[in-house]
């Protein structure tokens, strides 16, 4: 079975990603389906360096998360959320990354259980273009247990492109090909640094004026 | 007709902003007019990663924003916005892009419909060298009907080399070269990202003294 | 004695965080042993800059700190906190940065000796798994004398893989590999990065809700 | 008169700064004395790109700033301050760059006429190695009239390196090599960025503990 055109379409994503250091300290996965097998897909072996580009970074795996062909590597130890993905949607690809601002964001709206945003522009990459229109992110809690977490996650997964923050765990966004799953990453990252900065300073401004 | 000089010279101004990250989730779009059409500019194919190089990155089209060859390829949808800056001035290269500064700004200071620079040695720039120039650059409503936006962004448009924020919805800059146009929008950012550390540390500062 | 291996892993991870930016003005060192000799390591020379890669990079020592080869290259001046790591742990690399944020943290809880991550994923990093895990930081001041400084570090060092910081003197972290070390450093700077993007947002939060 | 080894190291310097975005505008400038000839030195070119490497990038000039070789270049604006630090002390290269950090650090302090930085490990790139040291870095009024500002700057040449912040409009250093000049440029932006993160935070962890 062929699966060198996803190979080369996720190492790309993954290397730049992994030159924006969004993978600090080894976390972080990637997971894209196999064209050819309905009921495969590649995802990121543990616990490697994902700056370096090997022939180990990624590992074919079942619509279960095991392994597809004999291999020393193993799954990232979060391929049952991906399994999920692909399972109740028609995605494609899907990118679980840390990055400072969608920690904090993650933190500081838990609470809430969801983060909106609404009258910016960046939220058309969700393909909100109305004048009104608000792009919701869930905020679910970081349970231990990966199965729980997993379940959790799953119901969130309607669409065949979303985004959903985990508690203090980073972001896990998917899409109906690689280049829509990069696009949510980057504008999510967007609108989480700028309401970070907004909250920041919005304060100060009204003091002044 | 040619225009290679010309797709160079955008091409190596969309890839040094995209090493900025400044074309996040798919956001910006570039245009620089083609030298020996009076009538024609190159501008940015929609829905492309712009980390990428590729023969289909640009597309010519005339001053109404048409297509002038035969192309599968759409133009941004913002193209109007620079229709109106080539129509309206003696502009050479038109640059739009989303940064978090930018856009934070455009929110904080969206209701006074400008902001002012003034003791900044990166007015300059824009051509404000005297010791009491002030630079103030305008911030107009994102309104989502394209041909409103870019009627009201005409208004702002009276030199050839300028720049305008449109609220949560990035900056605009053009100039007489592309050179110039470049130079235009990293002074902006720079004062733009000086603006809002200053402002988060003004208060704190007076506290302490 | 052939040491290559380790030559070219050490200056593979020096010219990975000198690209960060975490050597700057000259500051941080780092150390890896060379295999063969159980005795010895490679540590960098004093004064380079460690943005460029030459073979004066590094100079081979014994656990004292002494040149093992006739060399006109002078140890690192902090050689001997990689030495108590070495002599004190199974450790087989040890890496020493400044970042903004490790500095910051240093002082902002130097006077509480330490600084305690909890319900992060990243602390996964320091093989912190559990629910309720811990990962505690400890600070120490900054002794101008370096024995001085060396002999506080050196109590710290009770595992085959740590952190310490000193107190707006940067990190030292070390692991059982190349990888690990630079895993901890990774993971260290991200948590940093969060404390403080959250201290600075979290009073701001609540006064709006 | 063969100057390409100081060529070379300039250009390798402003090739690294350019990296960092330390030339954003078209601003910046850089200057190193030509060897051979006591009373020269090269100096950057007016209204160039810095992050481009052309053959037109710098020019030889005298101590008075006027240009040695038949030229159509015209040296920087600010090449009156390079002349002074030449010829009021033994440096051999100074360098001129606006950051963020720099431009607001040298408003917030820039009443009091100076910052002060002590119990800081960087601190040592300016030959500040003991327990008490203190290193001041002076901050000038940013005249428009380049003599006026040109003469206040002298004052404060009074070593072979140095630094000096002129108040919205960057930072300029100086030092024995180009290397050492690129330590100095590098320690005091790291300290800078320091000084204005700590101050966001003072307060806050103030009011938590």
């Amino acid at each position: 079975m062929s699966y060198q055109r996803e190979w080369e379409e996720l190492s790309a994503i993954k290397g730049e990603l992994a030159e924006r250091d969004w993978f600090m300290g080894t976390s972080g996965n990637l997971a894209i389906k196999a064209g050819s097998a309905p009921g495969a897909f590649l995802v990121t072996a543990s616990g490697k360096d994902k700056r370096k580009r090997t022939a180990e970074d990624f590992l074919l795996v079942d619509l279960d998360g095991n392994p597809l062909e004999e291999t020393k590597l193993k799954p990232s130890a979060e391929t049952l959320l991906h399994t999920h993905i692909f399972k109740r949607s028609q995605a494609v690809c899907s990118l679980h990354v840390h990055t400072v601002a969608n920690n904090v964001v993650s933190e500081l709206y838990g609470d809430q259980g969801q983060i909106t945003f609404k009258n910016q522009e960046l939220i058309k990459a969700f393909g909100k273009w109305g004048q009104d229109d608000e792009l919701i992110i869930p905020i679910i809690p970081n349970y231990a247990d990966i199965p729980t977490l997993a379940s959790t996650f799953s119901h969130h997964v309607d669409e065949d492109a979303g985004a959903v923050l985990i508690r203090n765990h980073g972001i896990t966004v998917w899409g109906r090909s690689g280049f829509e799953a990069k696009k949510l990453l980057e504008a999510s990252e967007f609108l989480f640094q700028y309401q970070l900065s907004l909250l920041s300073l919005k304060s100060t401004v009204q003091l002044q004026s």
